[in-house]
């Protein structure tokens, strides 16, 4: 049997959307959840391990990473579920104590606080996984295959957006806890939308592609008035390869959930995924007729490595995010075994993928003050 | 919090499809898989448990029942996941040993071993769940409370399908294991696709109107030479109000992975939901415009019961699977706090929804063999 | 240049549905129309004929027939658009005349009308077309092309549906004077919902599939009190060679607007059309991934024959239509040109589909008084 | 009765996608086609002039506008269906014979000569109608409404695109005489994708919002090797309320047809469309469920003046395109009776949307060429 392994918690207690989903991604295949700092609140972190069932609950990260270190059954990894602005300062606690990261994304708050962490990682020899989502569904496995392989021809153009409407209105000011840090700088850093979900559409697209844009013109905007963030971000790219792409994130766009879609085409053919409909991802032949692949007719190595059950039963988001604990747990077991840094995993996106998150970060936040200029991205 | 259960396995070995959902699904919320009977065959049992983590390893389910009833820290509930034919002998060794049951559908392989198991439940005062999975989606409930509020009017017309392709080959001599039971009468019982997934198309049907037809109009057919069972059936159905409805089951569909649709019509509006895009209901008033609910954005008490993950960020069969789990899991709870029979339930599906299915397949087969005669269903 | 034929009318005076739909079909590629016997009503026959710019109006078909006949520029051929009563005298009165004839579905009231109609336009040597519109999709002659070249394998299932949900008040009483007609069996003879739209529905499996059921099991329903007529029709069908089907069609399906729905299933691949989207069709291959053809990409000879729009262009209901006058154009042209009968047309559907249609009303109806007994199609 | 219109032709001989269109949409509803000066080729002319039954053929366009002046019975309209450098000749010598104009897009190879055109229909009185052919859909018109009518509250996002495949390999030397003219900027003008669909996705976005974008960023690329000039278009774009917006056209995006889609999000709601599947229009409320509206359900007044068909029968381009000629001939025909320039049109598209079509050309290649530097829009 593979076994289970044994994962700390810090933020996500209760009402915390991310941390529930953490904590069910990491149960399904793999990791029991036995330590938690989920609160920087004393009392509300012990009702909150309590009310999910965690055994030892501290009420400070730093001294849970340093008392789990010492513990013969101590915690294997741990998951930083917390607001963007905690996620070095725990990292780092935890990376010092020799215990392997697992880290919501974006990565930092800034690009020298990342850089600063994946540095360290690599020092300490220690797996530090970012927990970009989408990179964890079959199908999004199954089109990174595709364009590798060729099948696309060589990519001439990436469109990606991600636009949801929940922060259409000031909900921040209306007890929704999840908006109000979202859009606090002090909390989230100096990028709203284009941290919370622009980071994500921009990784899907590299992900899938292979390709990191060149250079980039973007502008953000807010248009919430008074809400000291952004909420919007339209950018176009531009390929070292000639190949041009469009970038455009959204909280503001009335109606949409959580449309992350990523089309691609080449030469050859097109694709075209959406996440909120993961089980299907179409290709489109240059001149020919559509093609709509399912999650469960897959027959590469993305099937048996990545799926859980067959045709026609879909799966969903929390499988996804299960995958990349599930894929993190692979790295963990083999770095634990052997005493020595983790192999290179072909699918786990990593610390280096987070510090690529915050050159995004950072190219489109420059553009943007200057009239949207281009802006090379390193 | 809400304490975890432990939970017991019979059947379900290495490669079995169904194990390893209900492994996925009971962990998801609230069980913890402690002990299991994973086969009959002693080695592959033992193997199948370390496999899977199984700490207690039983070759019998018979001293796995009686073992575990005497334990402390004994299992709280079965579940049952072997081939058909044992899901009587299996239910009843543990319901005579005062252990809940959640056993996976066609409860039985006739309708007299499906009565005695429910009259048995009965006595003991134990939960038994038929995992009737489709009946776990958040707008499957949805829809049925939508039916009951009268958002549809009187019910006309109702129309269910549920098609697969997997069966369109002799695969069962091909070393497909599943296929192999599945079309063994001696195994699955008298009907084949009928009991796999006609009655779990009928029972859709059912749960969403609320409405049992009192009448069927039905032949099974094999389409594969030399197959020893049906893998096939189209039904008319004619119910006690005048309404009438459509059931087409077919596992030699070719192209179809696992599509289940129901389509229920009112005198005021329709209602449509797809099983593979879980995440969407649709309304259609007459004469109006068609409206798409998604899971996401519910405010009902189905949301506030059964979804994990905001809109947009889609659900799939294992949460609907888990949450049958949970729904079985509150009710064993409250029946173990209070040693009493457990509270009637709103949601779960239970043995009696067992025996109507296998009322169902015997008027079917009624039918068939009177060249599709109208049959009473009781 | 192909030559322009001139066209005359009866029925369809102003705000008939289906008259309007044949002006515009016959104009958009080879007819004129110059005479018209538009209404019984001398004085509405005289208003609509001018309303529509028809040049000869005539306010008895008779009349019309043998003064038509006897001019130089008589009419090519007549359209019939009139109440389902009214087909038979007055095709017979054209096919005297020597006229060849397009006529509306179903294409009479019993079937030995229908049969004599048959018998007529063969002594005749004349065109007869009958226009069951949905076979001037080319993506439905191209499904059909596909079966006939073995891509589906040998069918075993077919499921054809039609449902609507314009009649489901009764709003033949509301001045709807589609309805008023439609659901009087003196003028729409007697078959309802079964006669408007199931024949469509049963057409369309024939055409694509090549075959002819061998028995059916149905009843017809009235959904809607005091209807004298029926308003939805469920089946069961039974081929040859052991094939199963289902056939569902409804005026009361809440929500519906004119779905009509065609699925085949073969050993090797099944396809699936709606006429709703009319542009696409999908191929699901046994165990493979779907795809999905377009009209525009179509490079078989339907496309040359039947498309008048580039790929992406979307074409509908008026062009389907259109492309069977055209045939008939086409059919008529080459008996007039040769003074002979027509050759035989590959695609146009003819009074012996007409004829079809009608014993598909005779078996349906015999079946459904006796209780849904199977009842043999000759 | 409508009276029919008498129409000419300019261009358009065999083998012209644009001029078969143009035959078709003019005669559906009330033009007659008479005239025609089809090729410069005199021929060529005389062939394609019988080909499609035209009676009056001329070898030369001016000779045409002189000679149908003149005659009693000339033609009331002409249709100018040539390459884009021809539009302005040609509608100037038909303008100054006063005839009435209905001529592709773009309006013509320069912004001057646009503005010529428009002053020069100005003092004319005539109609001077621009096929801009997607606001001829019932629901483009329907979605105007709404947003005029604040369905959607303010509009804070446009995001218009337009795909197509055909020129992602250099068809132009492979004697695909559409693709060689589009291609060669002695015909075509100086924008080639940006004039073929770009102006399409740009007139779209501005008839259904009613919003001019003040600012635009772009970059036109090529991306078949030596064609000389653009099949791409990226563009950013600011509005004077503060909202946002993005353009992207293409014609290597394989895979797809003639994906034109729009979106516009409020704060109120977003609407999307999708011309390839025009007979549905998406609206989706902020936070709520999304509905299909679909055109047969429409009961405004574009229902009223712009279908021809019921609820699901899909109508499709040629009726879109048909529907901007009956716009143009209920002018025509009010200046033919009044004897002076024709009424303001709700609907109808003219050479001042040309003109502003030309504007964004402008624009977006004077962008282009500074880098993506930001250009007012007049």
């Amino acid at each position: 049997m593979k076994r289970r392994l044994r994962l700390g918690m810090v933020g996500g207690g209760e009402g915390a959307f991310i941390g529930a989903v953490h904590r069910i991604a990491s149960r399904i295949d793999r990791f029991e959840l036995v330590a938690g700092a989920l609160s920087s609140d004393p009392e509300r972190a012990a009702a909150s391990a309590a009310a999910v069932g965690i055994a030892r609950s501290y009420a400070d990260f730093r001294e849970m990473a340093t008392t789990e270190a010492a513990r013969e059954d101590g915690i294997d990894a741990v998951a930083i579920v917390t607001p963007n602005h905690l996620h070095a300062p725990v990292a780092t606690a935890f990376l010092d104590a020799g215990i392997h990261v697992i880290c919501d994304k974006p990565l930092a708050v800034s690009l020298d606080e990342g850089e600063s962490l994946a540095r360290l990682a690599r020092e300490k020899g220690l797996v530090f996984a970012v927990t970009y989502t989408y990179s964890g569904y079959p199908l999004v496995r199954h089109a990174r295959a595709l364009v590798q392989d060729g099948a696309l021809g060589d990519v001439r153009l990436v469109n990606v957006e991600y636009a949801q409407d929940w922060l259409s209105l000031p909900v921040e000011h209306q007890s929704n806890r999840q908006a109000a840090w979202r859009t606090d700088p002090a909390l989230a850093g100096p990028a709203g939308c284009l941290g919370d979900i622009g980071t994500h559409a921009y990784q899907l697209a590299e992900f899938v592609t292979g390709m990191r844009p060149s250079e980039v013109s973007a502008e953000v905007a807010t248009f919430v008035p008074n809400r000291p963030i952004d909420d919007h971000v339209q950018a176009m790219l531009r390929y070292a390869n000639g190949a041009r792409g469009m970038l455009w994130a959204s909280q503001v766009a009335a109606g949409e959930e959580n449309a992350l879609r990523l089309r691609v085409y080449g030469t050859k053919a097109g694709l075209s995924f959406d996440q909120q409909n993961p089980n299907e991802l179409w290709i489109t032949p240059l001149g020919g007729a559509s093609e709509r692949i399912t999650r469960g007719r897959l027959q590469g190595k993305e099937a048996l490595h990545a799926t859980r059950v067959p045709a026609g039963h879909p799966e969903g988001y929390l499988e996804a995010f299960a995958q990349l604990y599930t894929d993190a747990a692979s790295q963990i077991a083999a770095a634990i075994d052997a005493d020595s840094p983790p192999p290179e995993s072909e699918w786990l996106t990593t610390v280096d993928d987070g510090v690529a998150g915050l050159r995004f970060i950072d190219a489109v936040l420059t553009s943007s003050r200057a009239n949207a200029a281009w802006v090379k991205i390193e």
